[in-house]
Parts: structure tokens; C-alpha cells; sequence
């Protein structure tokens, strides 16, 4: 006992400066034997601590020893990565014991990551891997220099002899530019199928998409005017339209539709994974849409909507679809079970990297 | 008022799923024109919030208007980069509505940058910008796949014709492998300092270090036997001493001295941020240690110790400066005044850039 509090005195100084009511160190989540799963949190003031996670369809409580710290165990649940936080009495917060944090401007999650006996096309298996890589570049379109992520896939060949067809990846609302590969491990799942030979090595880039004040208009000038040229001028990069692919999630689904149908001539692979379309600037471009669908079904080799039938958005989606369908322009919907989760984003991710620059 | 409802409605339902309890969109934290600083928290029910920061003494109440926002004002303060944090009740919590949160395992605070009319060395400036690269490389002496980051230069040369020195950089104990940059800066220091030509184009190398069950002598063993021959693999480097650093802080400036003195041929340049020696390896590794002083001063280019005066280590510090000395090692000490923080951290790192490689 008193070996353990000189540890956690030790732990305590060696972290930084305002330590006074930092709490013990305790493990949060721990996967058991079993399979099933324990969430723990320390205080000794809360009336009321509980766990919410996307795992669960409501809130369970969590119960407190003697000694403060508070946990509940869940069954076994489906392999996956899924967000959680804690209730403690007022206030939802991240698992302070966790430092896998969603990576996310509005709220503050934890991650767990359950894994499979057999490794799911999202874990860091055996295979060869890329780089992710944060840089900046200047926007002229929006005045400001910012950060992207840009993937390269394994054994890249940056000497210019290999040129690469390259996706465009949009997080979702509120998200940042590292979600796609903090949340939704799009650097693994390229990894992986592309190391099983189900996918072309590729360039992967992330941009920053949360931009105001015309989500569409101003992030599809940034795109298109700016990050495009920046990424073909520093990347040996294929630079015709059967070689760009566009793609997103949620607000970033709907900046997708508008990206990519005002430009058809420069992506061949249309790509919305339950898009957010409820605002002005997509009723302004498509509400009196008179597209020519034969040209852009010439143009366009894949146009994919993706959305699970639990989704908040899954009837607004299936409007879109109808559209779209309305419009003669090709579409091949992929419809899923689930919500409007990074679990389905990464099913829709790997579903596109297999039918995308093919 | 219905309008603001309604747009908080809709970013509820893009936000994701798990929206019943989220609060309104609130800005947090707000730099006013006057400098001075605004903070900012929602909550209906919470029956005390305060304000944490490494800019305060202690910890200042924040005050509710009739809507639920909490919120405090500070008086201008010098510009950096400080930690924050809020308690809630008896919750310590990092900002929900700022996303720039420290990257730590043990602790969730957020982060304000505050810029200065002449912008801080630390700062986003209008230089040409080095990359940083997250990937992964399989550690044989620990066992493990594991992430590092690799900061590259401005116009980094990938070719292989020109060849760089290696800074290998290492966070304190519960940080990350992403503190030295997301909290430190390392990044755009290298870049601004480069670009000024106060240092060389050089590689930084950002590995994880919280090893276990002996951060010191495994995580020897990780750098020398693995990163090192990884790094030297993947990238263009000088592989001579003279153009090899190790740098780290806290818990990593304990490592820092362990690497460095057991590797006296493999780093010319040792620099010892604030280093906590207060562990059994580092009592077996110094306390009889008996050195060829001659060798080492010849090996070593370049040995610093860095701390600040208000510091918990100072005394602790100035005991390992005078064991050095006593030693006959040469020693460049540098004492600042402040305590045990990052703000420290990017001074030390600053003045390290431009003594090491030259």
C-alpha cells in the first residue's frame, strides 16, 4: 500500500504542475478474459456517474467502491472502434485514464477499440504500412495557411518514376482533418487492402472541410483552386479525372454531392457516405438541377451514396438517391444496418477503396 | 431566437449521435481586443465552475448567466501557449468547446495559444514549412509495431543527395508521441528558426517513450537497436555522432542522460530538459558511476541541462548539474525562471535548435 502511494505521488509530480487533485492511476477501459469490457472512473465527490457509448442504446450506471473509483463491465460486444464517454453527475466527459480521444471540434469522447481474433480490415495487422503526413499549404480561395493529412501508401516511391491516382477525404461536421485516420483509420484499412492486392495503392488526402461561412461554395474553391494544385505539384500524382476520387461523410457527404456534380469533369469517382444536405447552398444547386446525365455518366465511372437504415438521416438519404435516380444520373447506392456512426464510415471506406480507380 | 434554435438543432443532428444532452455552440476560448481572455462553459446544472491554468496562481470561479454559460475573463497575459482546464462541481474537464486539447495519457486539458504582435518563435509564420510524418516501425527489443512522428525539413530533399543531421526528441512522462509538437511546437520552431538560418536543416525525431517495465533501460534499446537503424534506413541521414542529438524533457530528460551516457560515441549533443532521475535505473546507472571524463568531453559536443528556477525538480536539477561537474563532464546549465511546464519546454528546445550541428 505504501509502495503503490509513492507510485502514485511519484506519477503525480512527474506530470506536469497542477497535480493537487489529479486522480490515482487507474486502467480505463480493460478488456477481459471474457471478452466483456470495463470502464472505470475515479472520484470521490459524484453522486452519479454513468457510461454512454455507441455500443449502448442508453446510459448505464456505473457504481463506486469504497474507495472512489467507479466502473461497470459490459458483455462482449462486436469487434469494433466505438466512441464513449462518462456522465459524472452533471457534466459528459472523455475517460481521463484514456488518451485515445475522437478527434472532434464539439465534443469531447473517448475511443475503445475491440478487437477481433481475426483482424478487422480497420486494425494495424502484419502488412506493409504507409505514412501519414501533416503539412500545410496556403489557400488562396480562403486567405489562410492550414493543415492537411496526406496518406501515402506502402513503399511509396517518392522519386517520381510511380505517379498515383489519388481520393479527396472529407470528415463530417464538427470532425477535423484527423478524424478519418484517428477515428476512422482510413491509413489501415488502405494498408490493409491494399497489402491483399483488393485495393491500387493511392494517395489519401485529408483536408480541413468545417469551413465558413459557405460550407459548399468556399471549401469546394479551397479543393479544387488550392489543394488540388498543392498536392499534384509536391506528389507524383495521375491527374486526370479517371484518377481523382472524392469523398465524405455527414456535412462532408453533402460537400462530396457539391464538389464533385459541379466538377464531373475532374472526379471520376463520386463517393457520399450519409451525406447532410438540409441547407441553402445544396436546395441552390440542386433543387433545379438540369443536369446533362449522359455526360456526366460518361464522366463519372462511380457515384456511390452509402447510409445504414438507422441513420438519423437514412429517409433524407433516400430522397437524395431519388434524385439523383430522377436526374438519370447512374448511382449505386450501398445500404447498410447501423447509424450515422464512424463504424459505418469505415464499412463505406473500405467498400470504395475496392471500386474506386479500377 | 428561432433561427439560433434551429441552427443549433441541425448542428446537433450532424454532430453525431449521441446528441440529447449536448449544449449549445459556444466559443471557448475568446482572445478580446483589448488581450484580455474569455472563457467560456454551458451547464444548467452545475453548481460551481472554475477556471484552471498554467497562467494562474490558482484555480478563479467562473460566474452563470440566467442561460446556463459559465464564464470568466483574465487580464492580457504574456503570449505562449498555456495548458487549461475547468472543474466542474468535482469534475476537472478539458473545454468542450475548444478543440486544441494536450496530448497526454493521464490528464484532458485544453490548450490557448496566445499570439504576440511579433509573432512567437513557436508560431505559425510566414516561412516555408517541414512536414511531419506519422508512421509505424516494429520495434524487435520491445515487441511491438509502435508510431513515431518524423519532423522533415522545409524543401526536405527525399532524393538522398543531400543528407541531414537527427535530433531524436522525447516527450515527459504520461505525454505522447505527439506533445512535442501538438503542445511544443517543435515543428514550426524548427521551421522558423531554419528559416531565419539560426539552425540547420535537420530531422526530429518524435518516438514514444513511455516504456515499460524500465523506461530507461529498454527505452535504450528501443532508440539505439531500433529507431536509429529504422530511421537511418528510411530517411537521408548523416550517421556520425556529430550529427546525432537526444534531447528530451521530465521523464525523457532522464532517458536523455541515460541514452546519451551509455551511447557517449553514438550522440555528440546531449541536451536534458528538466529531468526526473528519481528512479532506481537512474541510481544504478549514475550513482558510482565512474566515467572517462576526457573521452566523453571529446565525444560530446555539446551536454545541457535546462531548468526552470520555480521548477519542483530545481533542487533536484541542480543536484544532477553538480554530479556532472563533480564528474569533470563539461556541462552547459541553463537556468530560466518558471517551473516545470511546456511553456519552458519550447524555450529550452529553441535554444538547443541553434547550438546542436554546428
Amino acid at each position: 500500500m505504501k509502495a503503490r502511494n509513492k507510485l502514485t505521488l511519484i506519477i503525480m509530480f512527474i506530470s506536469g504542475s497542477l497535480v493537487a487533485q489529479r486522480p490515482p492511476a487507474i486502467s480505463s477501459p480493460n478488456i477481459n478474459p471474457d471478452k466483456s469490457i470495463t470502464f472505470k472512473y475515479y472520484s470521490k465527490n459524484a453522486k452519479r456517474v454513468s457510461l454512454s457509448g455507441e455500443f449502448l442504446k442508453s446510459p448505464i450506471s456505473m457504481k463506486s467502491d469504497t474507495s472512489g473509483i467507479w466502473s461497470v463491465t459490459v458483455p462482449p460486444m462486436t469487434p469494433d472502434i466505438y466512441p464513449y464517454s462518462f456522465y459524472v453527475d452533471s457534466v459528459q466527459i472523455a475517460d481521463p485514464n484514456n488518451s485515445y480521444i475522437f478527434a472532434n471540434e464539439r465534443f469531447k469522447r473517448s475511443i475503445v477499440d475491440i478487437p477481433n481474433d481475426k483482424p478487422l480490415i480497420h486494425s494495424l495487422q502484419n502488412v506493409p504500412h504507409g505514412k501519414v503526413t501533416y503539412q500545410y499549404y496556403n489557400s488562396k480561395s480562403l486567405n489562410i495557411t492550414r493543415q492537411l493529412l496526406v496518406y501515402t501508401p506502402p513503399n511509396f516511391d517518392a522519386s517520381g518514376k510511380t505517379k498515383y491516382p489519388v481520393l479527396y477525404l472529407i470528415h463530417g461536421g464538427s470532425d477535423t482533418e484527423e478524424t478519418w485516420t484517428k477515428v476512422g483509420h482510413a491509413n489501415f484499412i488502405a494498408d490493409n487492402l491494399i497489402g491483399q492486392g483488393k485495393a491500387k495503392p493511392m494517395i489519401i488526402v485529408m483536408p480541413y472541410g468545417n469551413v465558413r461561412p459557405a460550407p459548399m461554395l468556399d471549401f469546394t474553391k479551397d479543393i479544387v483552386n488550392d489543394i488540388i494544385p498543392f498536392i499534384e505539384s509536391n506528389y507524383p500524382i495521375l491527374n486526370d479525372s479517371k484518377n481523382r476520387a472524392v469523398a465524405g461523410f455527414s456535412v462532408g457527404g453533402g460537400q462530396t454531392l457539391n464538389i464533385g456534380f459541379t466538377n464531373t469533369d475532374k472526379f471520376g469517382y463520386i463517393c457520399s457516405y450519409a451525406p447532410f444536405t438540409a441547407t441553402e447552398e445544396f436546395k441552390k444547386n440542386f433543387d433545379n438541377w438540369n443536369p446533362n446525365a449522359d455526360l456526366i455518366n460518361k464522366q463519372v465511372k462511380l457515384f456511390t451514396i452509402s447510409v445504414g437504415t438507422d441513420d438519423f438521416l437514412y429517409e433524407s438519404v433516400k430522397k437524395n438517391i431519388a434524385m439523383f435516380e430522377e436526374k438519370k444520373i447512374k448511382i449505386k447506392p450501398l445500404i447498410v444496418s447501423g447509424g450515422h456512426t464512424w463504424m459505418n464510415c469505415k464499412i463505406f471506406l473500405t467498400n470504395s477503396l475496392q471500386e474506386i480507380f479500377k
